[in-house]
């Protein structure tokens, strides 16, 4: 398994969630691995003069409309969360403090946060949430706090925004496969599907 | 074939022309006649604030290198046009004049539009541009001139263009099946399998 997708989100998108319950077992198909990568949306829209999707007129209903129709299609539990948009500083930075000891942990928290802030209308926005999930999860609460707080996670969280605006990562989910760039959740299959064929 | 998919796109977008080229086939697989409907996302953009997307940084350049790499997959010719965006009000009136009285020429007027920006770089803006890619095709150039400063074209537009808006149109193409919208080119395929389907 040496093939890499480089699967980039933020843990406030509600695409990147729907991508998020996928996108280990359409690459794993195909025969790869996937490096998960939060970043920070609003980042990324200061460069793009973009924002979140509720706040468009027209596209935002639609959006809304989408989410609870992909949940229904892809039979995955979604409820839309109570605020939105959340921000989702605390939640990346415990990822990296996690990922830098164990990437398949940091994964496994991922999917727990995702879980809490799009299934079970829990606040990951902020650091005390965060800890609170990660517990539950069976993670050390105190050891997730620590490292939020940590400069070292704070460092990697801009590093790896950096990286992805260097990357040409403009939206969430955005997925990475051998230098070639595909936005939207609705791209994984493609994406997955490069790997195999050679690209077209 | 009684099942209907509503075709909204408009002549300047380039996803767009890929969903042409493909839209009337992958539905008629699903059992479903495609009505096509050319519409103007000018009007819509000032409503969701937004703009073509090669004047998005990041976004811009990633369309760009997507709609070549989409042209290799699907397999179909695709040059970008020399200026871009351009105005599509006069390739659109052309439309709804044909349509008027015959829709099967319409479309067919609608491809070798599209075909005429994004294969031949053709200038499909201006009035005179459009009644020549029209003649080429076999229509009457005089009729489609007159049909095109034809105040019955021209609110027959303004009336599709309000419609659009009203059924949450915000983008190009975008796809109505049984009142559910979906949007983007690589929607397509769902959109027809909601048909069959009876939906989720």
């Amino acid at each position: 398994m040496s093939k890499v997708v480089d699967f980039y989100f933020d843990f406030s998108s509600p695409y990147g969630y729907f991508a998020a319950t996928r996108v280990d077992a359409v690459c794993a198909a195909h025969g790869a691995t996937v490096n998960w990568h939060p970043f920070l949306l609003g980042a990324v829209f200061k460069l793009t003069n973009a924002a979140p999707l509720t706040t468009y007129a027209i596209k935002g209903d639609y959006a809304r409309h989408d989410w609870a129709r992909l949940a229904r299609r892809h039979q995955v539990p979604f409820e839309m969360p109570a605020h939105f948009p959340f921000g989702a500083v605390s939640a990346s930075r415990a990822f990296y403090h996690v990922r830098q000891r164990d990437p398949a942990e940091a994964v496994r928290l991922a999917k727990a946060l995702f879980r809490a802030a799009f299934v079970e209308q829990r606040d990951i926005a902020q650091v005390e949430g965060v800890a609170h999930v990660a517990k539950a999860a069976g993670f050390d609460a105190e050891d997730i706090l620590a490292g939020i707080r940590d400069p070292a996670a704070k460092d990697q969280l801009k590093r790896e925004v950096e990286a992805a605006i260097a990357r040409g990562v403009f939206g969430s989910p955005f997925f990475i496969v051998e230098g070639e760039g595909f936005w939207g959740n609705d791209r994984l299959e493609e994406a997955a599907a490069w790997l195999d064929s050679g690209g077209w």
